[in-house]
């Protein structure tokens, strides 16, 4: 029998391996969102799910319960604050959970997601969604296949969502998302009601893509992102790929007549980077090493997409370097005027460009939507239609298309059910996290200045260099004194910005 | 014991294993060239060490041997031509050769190697050798390792050798090699002394790089090269990366000044990937559906780089084109102009950058050095020196510095040691298989007018579906009737241009 270190350090190499192959497999799939050849699907299918097998077969191999015997109870873990008890806590869920899903099932979900996403980019170029119908029902069937092989207490809904949000079931998510979404609709209708409107045309302009974009890389850097370890390219669905040490990659897609768009969506991405790039590298491949969960990765890209980066201070410093970017374009905007236009709240279909406030009943509408497909009580067939009509009743418009609705977002095409739900999650995150750090002496004075050095150190701290050490609440609580608290959204950031742009609250 | 046809299938799903590991590194090594940031060096060795054992344990399976003794001397194999006892022969010989390689060897290569790249890099942009010196000196020390463990007859460089051009040796190379250049340097000294020179200025102008791009674009699809499957990306060293069936990517460097380096460049790539694109994809994995060797390889580049891309019946198509792409630049300029000046032949430092002529010296000259630092009859520390030396005496050129000489090409970064020659077998047997295809009715008419259909149809049919199901000797006397004629060479295509152009022969 080895002794406790020794089966630690045997159980870390054996992650190492495994995060390493999962890592090629992410450049893999980097490169089909961006570079790919249309004729490489079959065989990208091919390559991803040996790989993803091979990572199965590792999280399977037998020996890893015998180690993790050897470890558990020992003075390895006997902190149990420490990495090396995190590591152990983790690697235990994840051999659970590999052991129960069989190998043909890790098969063909990697071959069948491969061939939704291609499925997906063509229905919703074409606006066709019975191309993508017959690849959404078999994914939904593999999901299923995955939740009931998991196990879960509650409702298929929670075996998935664990995966994304460790600990967190579908009752939870109702828990924060039904009071809220009874606090946003009469929110949002008030703000429609208030007649304030931003000044219009302001942001419907040249922007040429070529500027776009090194005003996007000048703020992403400016924010902390580091270029040398990264880089930003165009992709249908944008996404932040945080392959490894070293090496995070951010996509965007430009609209040459709105700037905030691509604007907003690298700054978006660049806030999931930079978490990625100051995750302890020194710990890579240990379970510890890795991100806390995915809603604490949105609360850093929502922190700066939406409450660093929409905010009053941010654009003192970026305004007139917005205005030399795009030179004659702005002349007749002020900061303010852009202001209130990047923050107007307003109904619209495209998830990825709604604002704050309506954003969160996307999500809510697409959690409903995913939950009752995967307990069988909405058949696939029938999605568009219950689309648009929840979508009627929580935004009070009509879809017009199916790619301006149930076809415009990626997630379930990579098999992503469960997924959305962080988004919100994250949203309530940033606007705790961002209360914490604003008792930071001059915060605010120092964006203002360009300084984004303060916010960010203290990111690192108590959020990045903390990797998944421990789990969300327990990291929010450390970060913030408090376990989750919806109303730092709702009440101290959101009510506050409507009531100063809209005069609602 | 499982029947010869169940071991001959249960030796192919392996085989396609590796295969498909092998093309996750192509994917990965195609990005470390062209999308790579820098900071991600350190994991990319350390993924592709990991691909490269994976690769290696699977080859080094002791149930191969088992299952290729079931399948020999059986019904399966009983035609020696058919692509069953291709694979048996191919199979039988990576697996002999692995078997030699210790693991720590094949994983220490594959991470130098990784290193000796990314310093290779910069030590070119520094024009600093000693910053690649020790890398080198690292890798020679593991392809001395490599040959030692494989074993040879000759001297080392055969067991390299082999691997890129199978069955050929170091003194097989210097058969071909010494007569050629006893040849090339007076026939090149002639034309110096002819007086004749292609009117000055004709390629020195401005040629935008997005509109090269388009052009060269153009061309490639023109001749074969299928974009739905593929890709044109810049990288600092041009390559084609035939990553598998329906993904083949080229990539060139372009320079504003010089529309004719990145064309002709892209021709080249262009050619190597129509090969890999009409390899039998219905075979992928099997080791007959490979490329036959790198000389056969690089046959299919020169064949459109030179022997097509710089005829008159090329241009006779391409040349109003060419005038059209760049409006105005080239009004005062004729066909007849640009192909002399394309064809011009001048002694230079750069291989990639050489005439068709003066470029086998350059071979010759690597091939003599590399086999000198393998042997150790050259140190490294003393390759500079050997290089210019060398360099004069062929060249009748003093080099400058060495990022034109000894630092200018990729390979013995990668570990491509015995690489070189087989460009110049390339030439050689790209002037053969020219020759047998113009015995075609009407190839050089159906160019003219932009048709390349029967060409490439009779590459594809004699060369290219062909795999690796006949050595080279073989596949070249299939084609032309004969084993390799370096005269078709030398005196068909070459002195018969020079007298063309210069007035020697």
């Amino acid at each position: 029998m080895p002794s406790p270190r020794d089966a630690y350090d045997d159980l870390m190499r054996r992650c190492r391996e495994w995060t390493l192959l999962q890592s090629c497999s992410a450049v893999l799939g980097w490169d089909q969102q961006t570079m790919m050849p249309r004729g490489g699907a079959g065989l990208r299918g091919e390559q991803t799910a040996l790989l993803a097998t091979l990572v199965h077969d590792r999280m399977v191999d037998p020996a890893l319960a015998d180690l993790l015997a050897d470890v558990g109870g020992s003075e390895v873990v006997a902190d149990p604050e420490s990495w090396e008890a995190a590591d152990v806590r983790e690697l235990t869920k994840t051999v659970e959970r590999a052991a129960k899903l069989p190998r043909r099932l890790v098969e063909e979900l990697a071959k069948t997601t491969t061939a939704g996403q291609e499925a997906w980019v063509l229905a919703r170029q074409a606006n066709d969604f019975a191309r993508f119908r017959p690849h959404l029902e078999s994914i939904l069937k593999l999901k299923r296949e995955e939740a009931a092989a998991v196990g879960f207490v509650g409702e298929p809904y929670d075996a998935l969502l664990d995966e994304y949000e460790p600990g967190t079931t579908a009752a939870d998510i109702d828990t924060i998302f039904t009071p809220l979404t009874a606090e946003l609709v009469p929110l949002i209708r008030a703000v429609a009601d208030s007649g304030r409107r931003p000044k219009p045309g302001i942001l419907d302009r040249d922007f040429p893509i070529d500027r776009q974009k090194l005003f996007a890389e000048g703020a992403a850097a400016a924010i902390g992102f580091r270029f040398t370890e990264g880089r930003l390219d165009t992709a249908a669905h944008p996404f932040c790929s945080g392959i490894g040490p070293g090496d995070c990659r951010l996509t965007t897609r430009y609209n040459p007549r709105q700037f905030n768009e691509a604007f907003f969506g690298v700054l978006h991405e660049a806030g999931h980077g930079i978490y990625e790039q100051n995750l302890p590298a020194e710990r890579y491949g240990a379970p510890s090493a890795a991100y806390c969960s995915l809603g604490i990765h949105e609360s850093q890209s929502r922190l700066w997409e939406n409450q660093i980066g929409r905010g009053e201070a941010f654009w003192t410093h970026f305004y007139p370097r917005l205005q030399q970017a795009f030179p004659g374009t702005l002349d007749d905007v002020t900061r303010d005027d852009l202001l209130f236009a990047i923050n107007a709240v307003k109904p619209s279909f495209i998830r990825v460009e709604a604002d704050e406030a309506t954003y969160n009943l996307h999500i809510a509408l697409r959690f409903e939507l995913e939950r009752a497909m995967l307990t069988g009580d909405l058949a696939v067939a029938d999605l568009p239609g219950a689309w648009n009509d929840r979508f009627l009743a929580l935004f009070g418009l009509a879809v017009p298309s199916d790619n301006q609705g149930c076809l415009q977002d990626v997630h379930w095409s990579f098999g992503g059910l469960g997924y959305f739900p962080t988004y919100t999650l994250g949203n309530l995150y940033a606007a705790q996290f961002r209360g914490a750090a604003s008792k930071l002496p001059s915060v605010d004075e120092q964006i203002a200045a360009g300084n984004f050095a303060p916010l960010t150190s203290w990111l690192k701290e108590h959020i990045h260099r903390r990797g998944r050490r421990f789990r969300a609440a327990e990291l929010c609580r450390r970060a913030t004194g408090d376990g989750l608290k919806p109303e730092s959204f709702t009440h101290d950031y959101l009510r506050e910005k409507l009531s100063r742009f809209y005069g609602v609250c």
